[in-house]
């Protein structure tokens, strides 16, 4: 079927259903902006089995998602949206980006979950931007961005649950969302340590992207752990 | 008296009153976060002089500034003020670093004034926050950022009429604010050519520190032409 989308990390098909896309996850990586590439074997299957079962829970918890079925190995069923060209970011702890912006040490814990808003426009860079941006831009409606807003907090109790109860702290992740045909706010894109950084509670061994950023090693093996917990616990 | 405090473009005394300071404009200019340095003749005179007409015109208007009086040629008294290390920048028309982050065309009307947060922070060079970022970082209460917020509006309508009124278009500007000693809010800092970006209004010729920004001559001409406008409008 038809490529609708290449993107660094995943690849979008149609379907026959026209309501309905079939996504692939890839092992190519990058990360700073596109500047380091790499390839990670075993994360399209990972990122694919950690997604399902993260949009299986927050479905129950009620966050409507554009999730439908998991496609083994590496790929899924989901319902076509239109993304909105803004990324939330929601942060528990200062890490990454956070860290380097403001000076805020990494690992420390935030008085309260931030949520920020990066405008997604690879030109550009994803520049961070705040709600005023988002009007300038007419990015998204207010109604649409206090309802991403919420839902963002929301998810982010969820995910937090979620991956508590397998050993491991969401230090911060990234969100997309999308509108669906009738014009209804989904949670899209993946939840994975592609998108999330997540610390073993014990040790706080980094589990995510980072260890391939940052060289870190046991690259694979973090993925590979981290959907052996999710699947243990969720599965 | 003792030095108290030296900047880019300023350096700050102490008096014999203890809530009273004397600031005293230089001829020294710096862009590009202190990457271009150079020196226009006779802009601490023209920055001064601008600044007091400048702030005597929001006063009268109801905005409380640190402003007490002019000592020419180049040189004011102050209220001693705590400055929040919070600059805010107020848009009118796309310029500068907004056009280059978010990729709107330099010229181009706002649908709104835009204002934004930056964090006077020289060694993570002024990044842009939001205001989340400003309670995480305990940068300023919420009363007094909604405060702030309030009167960097209310500033921008005054001066947009205080420079309209002289033949110039008032595309953008920064603002500093500071706690007197008793906690109140006050518009502090300077408003001249170094913190404006002001345009004449037949021709957009621009008349501010983007001259020397890019090189595009008649620098201390637009400085002087700046002050002789406001001089004869509002002298």
């Amino acid at each position: 079927m038809e490529k609708l989308y290449e993107g660094k990390a995943k690849v979008v098909y149609a379907t026959d259903e026209p309501q309905v896309l079939r996504i692939h996850f890839k092992d190519d990586a990058t990360a700073f902006d596109g500047a380091k590439r790499g390839s990670i074997g075993g994360k399209g299957y990972c990122n694919a089995h950690i997604s399902a079962y993260a949009f299986r829970y927050l479905e129950k918890a009620g966050i409507p998602t554009h999730f439908l079925e998991l496609r083994p190995p590496n790929e899924m069923l989901a319902r076509r949206v239109r993304i909105l060209p803004v990324e939330v970011v929601m942060r528990n702890i200062a890490a990454g980006s956070l860290s380097a912006r403001l000076g805020i040490e990494e690992g420390t814990d935030l008085p309260f979950a931030l949520l920020e808003h990066f405008y997604k426009n690879d030109a550009l860079h994803d520049p961070l931007i705040c709600e005023e941006h988002i009007r300038i831009l007419g990015l998204a409606t207010g109604e649409q961005i206090a309802e991403v807003n919420g839902m963002a907090r929301e998810v982010n109790q969820h995910l937090s649950s979620f991956f508590s109860a397998c050993g491991l702290i969401l230090v911060d992740f990234k969100l997309e969302f999308g509108l669906d045909s009738g014009g209804r706010v989904l949670l899209a894109d993946e939840v994975s340590p592609d998108t999330c950084r997540l610390w073993d509670k014990e040790t706080r061994t980094k589990l995510d992207k980072d260890r391939f950023r940052r060289d870190l090693g046991k690259v694979e093996e973090a993925y590979q752990e981290v959907l052996r917990r999710v699947r243990g616990v969720h599965g």
